[in-house]
């Protein structure tokens, strides 16, 4: 452990104090000086403070899972994916899960799973992902609130139809595909990629 | 398949000319006025264009995996990781992904193969990430010429190890986690996630 440690910090850098450069509705963007190791002369790197994001798989009793399609502006067009959205100050991953579920899909869960943890892009983001399984999924479609900036479609699907939706490029964002990965490595009986 | 596109036409947003706010070293900051399906008041949102990504999978012919550990700015500590990096301006992916091999690891590969592509984040990143498998890879350290914003140890690990680096968070850096998905999904004589 003290060897990883000590080889880890040869490759770790030396920061300065990030400056604001604009804030978003998203992220705020940061202009960070950073030295390399054993290096003098400081580069600068832009980064995207985020607050951590939630995924969650859901799942209903006869074994569906609950996907939706909805706009994603930054590729302008329409992408297969599961609940998710921002954490909100003071919020529980957990909460957030079970609360971006019923906003976006209509559904409750009976049920929530942690699955795993997934860094967004290391590079420049400073967020973690956090995924969860929902399980014993009911629709009250009185209690769907999607956002003003959301216009979603909800889907079912058979949950071992997800393997070929990734192969076929069906299901195409990144943190989407991680999720079912992580629900591969720890649900082998629910799905196996 | 028309029937699709209609179902989709009716999730689909408005878009204004987006406006540039800023240029970075990895991506252009946009801000783009655009209005929901049915509506007429109009959202501004934050997109990031970006430049495709490659990402590579490099197998040694006795079977390894040649990963990476580098320093990561977002999340300002080490990640482990596989080669990859930005498409230039000109080049193809297929050649983006040879060159980020021998550039950050040393190797050289002797065939490649595409795997599949995914969207980093369609919320506000315009790009696409390629994922390459790399073949019969040999160390040839002195055509390795690492960036000089990067800092990179190489480290080889048995393919096997994946599945079990993944779920305890070793590996978690979403795009890479993508990259073995794909592996286990066209390969599964590889590697089983």
């Amino acid at each position: 452990m003290k060897e990883k440690n000590r080889r880890r910090k040869d490759l770790t850098w030396t920061n300065e104090e990030p400056v604001l450069v604009q804030r978003t509705r998203i992220f705020d963007i940061l202009s960070q000086k950073t030295c390399p190791p054993g290096q003098t002369a400081s580069h600068d790197f832009t980064i995207l403070k985020a607050p951590d994001w939630v995924n969650v798989i859901p799942l209903t009793a006869e074994g569906k899972v609950v996907l939706i399609e909805q706009f994603r502006h930054g590729v302008s067009r329409v992408t297969l994916e599961i609940p998710g959205g921002v954490v909100d100050a003071g919020e529980t991953p957990e909460d957030c899960a079970l609360r971006e579920l019923v906003e976006e899909t209509g559904f409750r869960a009976s049920g929530l799973a942690f699955l795993g943890r997934t860094l967004p892009n290391p590079a420049f983001l400073t967020n973690v992902c956090h995924t969860f399984l929902a399980t014993g999924c009911v629709s009250d479609e009185a209690a769907r609130e999607p956002d003003e900036t959301e216009s979603i479609r909800v889907l079912l699907e058979n949950l071992e139809r997800i393997p070929s939706l990734i192969a076929d490029e069906s299901i195409d964002h990144a943190l989407v595909v991680v999720a079912f990965t992580h629900l591969s490595l720890s649900r082998p009986d629910l799905l196996r990629l």
